[in-house]
């Protein structure tokens, strides 16, 4: 990436990737050499604003730790976080005026610094298909959101969305009035609770827990069990379809992120499938690169 | 109904129905005159226990002032109680267990007190769309269940569900993935934000305020609109289903109750709305209809 101009060679930097589910923070020598790694709690502040700033501390004192610094370092670093979230512009300024421990702190949204890791370039698009889903592109300076609505309403083909679809289907199944399925099984030896039962299990079911259930419709598909397979081909069209409203806005390279984009691949329609490159690096890298971006601007 | 045998005539009755929005109880006197009402919060023991007990003790207390009663008197009344929830076993010993201030609980579902209720007889079946939804036919002293399993993985056709399929498409249409719908100007202006905007208003939404938004899908879909007709399409197609299940029991009789009924019924297939009758009575009667058949066993 370069030096950036005005800036100490010594500098630290750390790069913060909060979702959902987790918050990873990564912090960085000047010239992009890893020196420690944090993890922290769910860090979307649309569930919680204390809870994502606790999950960040979380990660970042996990990190210096790693790094072996003080806590007290912090104040030194410049902080590039990227949180699921912020798009929404009264969360963002919520976070924003927060009285981080850093030295600086440059906010944008996950999907932004997903994308500028996942290129090493201020353009691309990244599609995300983990605990939630959607798209985004970043290209001449504009950003375009494809879904990122969240759950239940949103997050179409994630495995939340999986998750969820798999336990009205069972439930349809268990009264007859759907078609009967190996999730019935699948899922029920997971949650310890056969049909009806399960809502006793799932009654409180946050969007991790039914993301957990992914991986058995993607199981149950593989077998091509008729109601996972519908499920699968529903969630994977739509993202077929974002990923062409992605390249409509021309971003040069697109890829699928995030923990079901391998097991996602293969049901993309095929000439979609062809098109998404490899990520290059991960979003802590895009946060620290959004950082010094940011830093060089002032 | 009839007296019940060794029963003061001077004894009264508290008919208690507890749903997920709210608790509604009803005072009697052994010639079935109401006496007092009273109406408290949520009280599905699934969505909290506490809440549900302090629901039913707020109805209780204002049913008993507006019948004229002290507090203290609870401790007279045999009580009739049907609640959400306790269809699960462990709920159901939760709340049967409870330390409550009647001279007599007997416990039962809401569905069984509905039906009670619409048919002043033991058998009989019901549907309910109302925030929730569900099948229920009680016939030669087996109760069946189809549905029932609460927000967000079942109760097709109820309002919570009606409202959630709003959103989703409203969401879809917003990022040009779904059909356009009017949906996104009455929806809109009743959270007072637009598209994407909704996310905001709705990420802490509960089932109850997702039912809010059910009125705005049937307006949508009286003008014809595309998105709300699938919608109400298949919510129906889906209740129709459950009302041929409840016929195949041999119910003898059949409501369909709630505050979705009047709206629902031109939706159903037509030999289904027509063979449905109107409810006689509300369900705090079933509930004392219950609660005087099991005293009568003891």
């Amino acid at each position: 990436m370069g030096k950036t101009p005005n800036l100490d060679s010594g500098q630290l930097f750390i790069g913060i990737d909060g979702g959902g589910t987790k918050c990873r923070a990564r912090i960085f020598s000047a010239d992009d050499k890893v020196l420690g790694t944090g993890v922290g709690g769910p860090a979307n502040p649309l569930h919680g604003q204390s809870q994502a700033k606790a999950s960040i501390l979380q990660a970042v004192e996990m990190a210096l730790t790693e790094a072996g610094l003080p806590n007290s370092s912090a104040g030194k670093l410049i902080a590039g976080v990227g949180l699921a979230g912020v798009n929404l512009p009264s969360l963002f300024e919520v976070m924003n005026s927060w009285h981080h421990p850093f030295k600086k702190m440059y906010l944008t949204t996950d999907l932004h610094i997903a994308c500028l890791g996942a290129h090493r370039s201020d353009e691309g698009a990244v599609m995300i298909a983990g605990t939630g889903s959607c798209g985004y592109s970043y290209v001449n300076g504009k950003a375009t959101i494809i879904g990122a609505h969240g759950f239940p309403f949103g997050d179409k083909c994630s495995g939340a969305w999986i998750g969820l679809e798999a336990v009205k289907a069972v439930l349809l199944a268990s009264d007859n009035l759907g078609p009967q399925t190996i999730l019935n099984d699948l899922v029920g030896d997971h949650l310890g609770a056969k049909g009806v039962m399960i809502v006793d299990k799932m009654g409180a079911a946050k969007s991790s827990d039914y993301a957990q259930l992914a991986r058995f419709v993607l199981e149950a598909a593989d077998q091509n069990d008729e109601v996972a397979v519908k499920i699968m081909r529903e969630g994977a069209d739509y993202m077929s379809a974002v990923a062409e409203k992605l390249w409509e806005t021309g971003p040069g390279r697109m890829s699928l992120i995030g923990g079901l984009s391998g097991r996602l691949t293969p049901w993309l329609k095929p000439g979609i499938a062809a098109s998404l490159s490899n990520p290059i690096s991960q979003p802590e890298f895009g946060a620290v690169y959004f950082a010094k971006q940011q830093y060089a601007l002032e």
